[in-house]
């Protein structure tokens, strides 16, 4: 049957990716279909109960600065928040939460169901419509045609999904989940470059059964519990709860190691390569043989749940290993598994085979986002979703697509990331993948997107409003602290000993004074010049919004030389492209760079330093540093290998 | 992997029958595991979002005062309560509620986490463990293998399961979830006499897109809001909302006609046959071709959800059929579907295969319940499950099996009536089958069943107290009532004639009083010498409780007379057992009956009053009406047919 009214854009697939996909493009005003296998698992969290991190909390930022709906459903499912990094620079610092599973889910269904212009389909797609080079439209299981002029596949680990428990396997979309056998099959004859990979969960735990009194108690940042959502409060989280520490010990990692031999990943059953920044337990053991211990975090499922994830202890190995390496750590002795741990293979199809805006280069029409694209993790997902959706909803439009900069967003990073690199395995973002991370921060991330998503159509107005009066907030007062001067002449010393630590010599104006490490915004309106003169920018005029403009109006005064600093240095470091490397420098001992990086560059010995940078895993950072060892390895005397260009002296 | 532990009862399923029985055996003191394929699937709604009903209400409080799940979980869940029958006498009345899925969802996994003795394990199981003729316990889809002494299968529609929309199909064990392939054949191998049947489910409803102004509003009981559990008050309940109803027209029959050359029932795709008292929509039309239009209830699916489930329009006919035909009614011209109707095969089994116990015949410890039974209903799937499961817990502790009689419970017709008849079709309870139904009430299943469920093990102690202080005061004021008498000497005939409507002739007690019609408990109470005298009798007193003592007392009082004449009309019925029934007896035209029991009569043609008592669908109260019409007949002069015993005159 021909479904007899068209879409604008159709979208395969309710989780992170397709979720947000479908409300960008509905939001965008295009007819959106999402079709679903299941609607009770929209928004369903497959993995670990958990969103953010430092690099995914900035995606999730970024998609909330965008109207998006992961950080907004966040702060009314998290029931335990931190700042991580929260002494360290603004760059790195990284919002994290716990979330209710059951909360989470409403928040999305929720906002799913109430979308204008979004209607919600439930069942499998089997087949795509394509005519000639294009996509007209999706074909449901039972035989169900919809059509549009986009079609937004995120099919997550779905397409041909194999589930491994040791070496006993069968085919899933994810646990419980039917897989999608005749999508993959199809796909298959499009003859999109098309691989393997895999991702694994751990066990699920009883709390019942947990004795805590053995674990560490580790709370939530509860004064003030943050808040992800730049349209969020702190009122809108549910009841606070901790999380819990144990580790795995020598026995653990001889009872790990007495699977190996029926580990599907050592043994070959599993063809897929695995997240290497999210490993199994089996692959820790393995590659840090060493490393006598891993800290497990025992994250609560959520508030009307026993159930807890062991984050730590992903695993495949057959589920007699399971139950013994989870019983062999403290407070877990007689830990109850719930549901046993496994790996998961699907298809991902090669990212370098989609255009800029994540449409396939040979399908046009067709936009992948998520897991497809060879990424892991909810907020990758989340972002490449928007992405994918606001891109197909502009192509409805006939307008350009929208390719946010390496400079102005994560998600302009992970795109191009995935689109000029592809993926050797699960790809993940990490703030070192940012060559311009001091600017692509949390904290301004509305500031960054805001305005372009308005242009979009992605803001509605509540949320434009807010972020103008923000955005006016900081440039009023900026403009004010820029205006108001002091000098030995009307500031006392001991005033300035006060304020500023010291007396001051000259004339300043109260931006410049700002710039000072140690002096607070809060600290220079106890000035007499410096108090709330104008109404419009105080705790009372402002509310919830004034402590976030403090928070740029210091970071903008602090940072700004470091971020036009960090600019230059990427400027300089493209300059180094053509930099051809030593056939005989030896990675291995390069002690700056991380262990994982020293061994990609071992195996893959680029020729130059551009080539270098785009192996995947090898960041930006990373980059530098190998820079600054050429450099000193020249000033010790190694004379340097036939080079396009010189080595600069240090 | 054997596991380590071994268990007393393993039950496969997290449906309705699978959540009593686990609870149940566990309530007893039994390790008992509960094998699901998906722990978020525990406690799901599958088809409507309604619990109870004529004859399933009745089912839901005797679990209820067995001390299991379903009644209290539809308290916290249910968003509109209704008593049926309300004008009717109190064996006929029920309670109906709907419920909100997410809310029933999470009362009833709130509940299985937290059982004492309950483990849960998430893992689909494929073969059961078989030692001689006896089982063992069952083994899951990645060879983990969990012994117990009993084994309760509660397979629901997964058994080979398979989806049908129109001449589409696929394999399913529900919308969204994987069948059980493997279980299947491995319980075919086991030569258990299996057959397939049928069920179906409505298309679903986006109520955005329902004009409600073009449907009437239903709203539930509200003054007061009835309560499911004896255990439970109308301060659970969440929001009350109302239903609403719209109807099916000529137009609509036309579309549905149009699609019998592609129903998969129609043109003999699907074998199993089909719940006669949950018709498919398509069924409606083509039984009864005369009737113009069928009315259908508009049920929200919860308070979170726009999701509207339309009650009556099951149907497996193709996707653009289900299409036009919702769009065809009033108020539905622009519906959505989020999801589309369908029929499901699979497999159940002979329930005379059955002991009275539920275990299976051939295979000791192997219980069976709920819809591979062949049974339809959640209530139904409850009501078996619990059963199962005190018996599989009974079988662990060498006890005799718990046996209720029909006279006793619903619970014992249903299992009599499985056991006894078989299933020819989905078998759904009605208070017609019930001979001794005027004392099988929903208002005193737990006078009638709450003891034994404490001797059981199945009662907790609060429910204990609240029970026994109910049947204590009952029991308190019936001797009471007993032993206050009034007489023309004590009572002034103006007082008299007030409360009892005439003056008194003789000597009375409160209790002979209490039975006249139109007398009430509160007006006897309003007399000098009504009042309150025992102190523990009075709505101070007894709270909560005091209305339902009030409520036994007066149907105690009123209706003891007809529940012993029904005793003697039962006992006179199974005198009949062998009458032999005229060969040409024309039961197409006896109107007492429905059609449905004279079409049934017609086909098989019983030889005596006692095999046409055991067909399928032929309630005790048919058989009563056919021995009226062959005593009438036998008047107007028909010569009777051979038989063993003559029809006595009428």
């Amino acid at each position: 049957m021909l479904y007899p009214q068209s879409f604008d854009v159709i979208v395969v697939g309710g989780g992170h990716a397709g979720t947000e996909a479908a409300l960008a493009s509905a939001r965008m005003g295009c007819k959106t279909l999402l079709l679903t296998h299941n609607i009770e698992t929209l928004g369903q969290m497959s993995c670990n109960p958990s969103i953010g991190g430092i690099g995914k909390g900035h995606l999730v930022k970024e998609v909330d600065a965008l109207g998006g709906a992961m950080a907004i459903a966040t702060d009314e499912a998290g029931i335990q928040f931190k700042i991580l990094n929260g002494s360290k620079g603004p760059a790195v610092r990284a919002t994290r939460a716990q979330a209710d599973r059951v909360l989470y889910k409403a928040a999305i269904r929720q906002r799913l169901e109430n979308q204008p212009n979004l209607t919600i389909f439930q069942q499998a797609v089997d087949d795509l419509m394509i005519e000639g080079d294009r996509v007209t439209g999706a074909v449901t299981q039972v035989g169900i045609r919809f059509t549009a002029r986009a079609v937004v596949l995120t099919a997550g680990t779905f397409l041909d999904g194999r589930i491994h428990v040791g070496l006993n396997n069968y085919q899933a979309g994810r646990a419980g989940d039917p897989p999608a056998i005749s999508l993959s099959a199809r796909l298959k004859e499009l003859k999109l470059p098309q691989a393997r990979l895999k991702t694994g969960t751990p066990p699920r735990l009883d709390g019942r059964t947990i004795d805590f009194s053995k674990c560490e108690e580790q709370p939530g940042d509860l004064d003030p519990v943050p808040v992800f959502s730049f349209m969020g409060n702190a009122a809108m989280h549910p009841r606070q709860v901790s999380c819990w520490v144990t580790h795995t010990n020598a026995r653990t990692h001889e009872i790990i190691r007495s699977g190996f031999d029926r580990s599907p990943m050592f043994t070959g059953k599993i063809e897929g390569v695995g997240p290497r920044y999210c490993p199994s337990v089996e692959d820790k053991v393995n590659r840090f043989a060493d490393k006598e211990s891993h800290q497990i975090f025992l994250e609560p499922e959520g508030l009307t749940t026993n159930e807890y994830y062991p984050n730590g202890i992903s695993t495949s190995l057959p589920f007699d290993i399971q139950y013994e390496l989870v019983r062999s750590m403290a407070g877990l002795e007689n830990a109850h598994i719930l549901r046993p741990g496994y790996a998961i293979e699907y298809d991902y199809f090669d990212p370098r085979s989609l255009k800029a805006s994540f449409e396939t280069k040979s399908i046009a029409g067709l936009f992948f986002a998520g897991q497809i694209n060879g990424t892991t993790g909810y907020e990758e997902a989340a972002a490449q979703g928007l992405f994918a959706g606001l891109n197909a909803a502009l192509l409805c439009r006939d307008e350009a697509a929208w390719l946010p900069r390496r400079d102005e967003a994560y998600l302009g990073v992970l795109v191009d990331d995935l689109i000029s690199k592809g993926v050797t395995e699960p790809y993940r973002m990490f703030t070192s993948r940012a060559e311009f991370r001091l600017q692509l921060r949390e904290d301004n991330a509305d500031m960054r997107l805001t305005e372009t998503g308005r242009k979009l159509g992605l803001i509605d107005d509540a949320r434009w409003a807010a972020f103008s009066r923000k955005q006016d907030a900081v440039s009023r007062e900026t403009e004010r602290l820029r205006s108001i001067w002091v000098s030995p002449r009307n500031l006392a010393d001991a005033e300035s000993e006060r304020v500023l630590g010291k007396a001051i010599d000259h004339e300043y104006n109260l931006a410049d004074l700002l710039r000072r490490p140690g002096v607070s915004y809060a600290a220079l309106m106890s000035l007499d010049e410096g108090k709330f003169a104008d109404a419009d920018v105080s705790p009372a005029a402002l509310g919830e919004l004034f402590d976030p403009v403090v928070e740029q109006l210091e970071i903008a005064a602090k940072y700004s030389g470091y971020i036009e600093r960090q600019k230059g240095e990427v400027e300089r470091s493209a300059h180094y492209e053509n930099l051809r490397l030593p056939a005989d420098l030896d990675y291995l001992s390069i002690p700056a760079l991380s262990i994982e990086i020293r061994q990609k560059l071992d195996k893959q010995r680029p020729e130059t330093l551009g080539l270098a940078s785009r192996i995947s895993g090898v960041t930006p950072a990373a980059i530098s540093l190998l820079l600054v060892h050429l450099k000193k390895r020249r000033a010790a005397g190694f004379s340097p290998a036939v080079q396009t260009e010189d080595v600069p002296a240090a």
